[in-house]
């Protein structure tokens, strides 16, 4: 087994990183209050509240949703294995479109059981009837990496309707996105949302994510995480830096505004560039392989994400950073794919 | 399935704390530092190392072991669901001594697997021949919970020769105890220790933990754990925590001494107690249940762990607190079991 191998975290300094869709703005300064005061003095002696009570009732007041609905995990990742734990026996079946997030096989791996990846359609939507309605797993990256783009709602509710078992819809990236699935949850008992803090807030280092569903269905799948999976000062700063949606909505409408100019910038260069609801790019090239761009790239000391999709040749998949960042990005792709040269 | 119960965490201030083996003294202030400097800026933002580098040479140096014999995880609770995982199959067989820690069953359950417990001897030893050496994982907890007792060495070594699979020696509360088992995973390639910093180091907040084995099997491991198990800030708590060894040797000393007290003390009050080589003391009474004195220690804010085991009736496991704390404790219990009264 290959196991899934996570972007490049370079030791160095000196990177601009644009591979693993980190925000490039830094956390809310509420954030590092609150664990201040969560590990003053003596409090760190302590084990954490297992259930996260209190950062499940600001994710409840700040998105609207019942607290006994949500389920607190260590990053999305954890809620993923958690999930998978719960519902698929070995031997069972976990599905997903195609491309999408390699961590959902490498789950199916681990668990034993079978992973069936079922294409989008030509114009990045579901294929109807959906051919694998008896999974014991269905995951759906919603807006889908590496391609940014996204399942309509009304697709998704009748997906939701075809489905034997429960759909995951995996929304890591749905704060820089136009619509997310939380009425889906409201009304489809087998819809599991998950979220992260790693993007849109700014703590990919602080590991914390969460689960949205039936609070009957969370209740039972807390008997499957560890006891303590979610760390006190984690969840401390998780929720400050909810509590604070003004920086949260600053920085995300400065990256909404960068990509669109990313995106531009790139399909001017000739490459395939489709449109993102994400807070990264994925382009490709009709005409060339894009792994010499890639490497060229990281020598100049700029990481981006080379991913090869069986069926869609190569792409990068680069992350909206700064201004500052994405110019330089531009600049090197300028000198290494002059404009007009069809690629 | 009922799931792992952990002791309680009480919302309310006011307790006394001695259900859940936390440690009476703070982390040594460098883990304060530490952490204030992994956050500074914006460096939340970036994911952590997902192999912990820095943090297992950090253990490599103190525990002078080999770092790539370190697997890094979200307590040492991940590090077992890590293992069950990587180890057992669907149908497969876990075993352990009992009386011992209740979660082992539970991961078994989540597993699907069977678990098959194996009682102690009289002396609290292993019987020899070990009536399951060919279980998928075999897991023994030493010190013990709720005993306080430790298997020796040589038992040990014997029962590693004597398994197919692989033995996890459960160290959580070894730094408390004389002796552990790190020359055994030198000679063995079935033994892994696991370790926590939430005990002796004072860290149960952080949650993070550590297996140590064979490294060829470790590179294996950590394809099984989700990439970023361990967040930044836990890591350079952690390695804080454990360059401090003065601040640990004090607390431990104190931990001994006062455990020694309580010892003693609870038997003079003709309770029946295990000498103890852990944080915390087993006692039992053969003649009373001990439901009623743990109750009435809770309505007088002095929280202890009720335990039931079949075959040795009830218990209370008290974890040992500060001087002033088990003077509180032993002050109630004399009350609740007058000295010379047969209990």
């Amino acid at each position: 087994m290959a196991g899934y191998t996570p972007g490049e975290q370079p030791r160095e300094d000196g990177f601009i990183k644009l591979n693993t869709n980190e925000n490039p703005y830094p956390p809310t300064p509420r954030v590092l209050s609150a664990i201040e005061e969560a590990m003053a003095g003596d409090r760190l002696r302590k084990y954490p509240d297992p259930l996260g009570t209190v950062f499940r009732q600001t994710v409840g007041r700040v998105l609207d949703v019942d607290p006994d609905g949500i389920l607190v995990g260590n990053g999305s990742d954890d809620i993923l294995t958690i999930l998978t734990r719960a519902f698929v026996p070995e031997g069972g079946l976990m599905v997903s479109p195609t491309p999408s997030y390699l961590l959902y096989k490498t789950l199916a791996d681990l668990q034993g059981a079978s992973f069936r990846a079922i294409p989008y359609t030509a114009a990045w939507g579901l294929p109807h009837p959906w051919p694998a309605p008896d999974a014991h797993l269905t995951l759906l990256a919603n807006p889908n990496s590496p391609t940014g783009t996204m399942v309509p709602l009304v697709e998704l509710e009748r997906l939701a309707g075809e489905l034997r078992g429960p759909l995951i819809v995996d929304e890591a990236y749905a704060d820089f996105a136009d619509a997310n699935a939380l009425e889906l949850v409201r009304r489809h008992a087998n819809v599991i949302v998950t979220r992260t803090l790693s993007k849109a807030y700014s703590l990919a280092g602080l590991r914390l994510g969460f689960a949205l569903g039936d609070p009957a269905l969370m209740r039972e799948l807390i008997k499957v995480k560890d006891s303590y999976n979610c760390d006190a000062l984690s969840m401390a700063g998780g929720a400050a830096a909810l509590e604070d949606q003004e920086h949260f909505r600053a920085a995300r409408t400065k990256i909404v505004a960068t990509r669109s100019r990313l995106g531009k910038a790139l399909g001017a260069l000739g490459l395939d560039v489709l449109p993102s609801q994400a807070n990264f790019v994925w382009c490709r090239s009709l005409s060339r392989p894009l792994r010499p761009i890639f490497e060229e790239l990281k020598r100049r000391k700029i990481l981006v994400r080379y991913m090869v999709y069986e069926g869609h040749g190569d792409g990068l998949r680069i992350t909206v950073g700064t201004d500052a960042e994405i110019d330089r990005l531009l600049e090197e792709m300028q000198r290494l794919l002059p404009a007009g040269k069809e690629v």
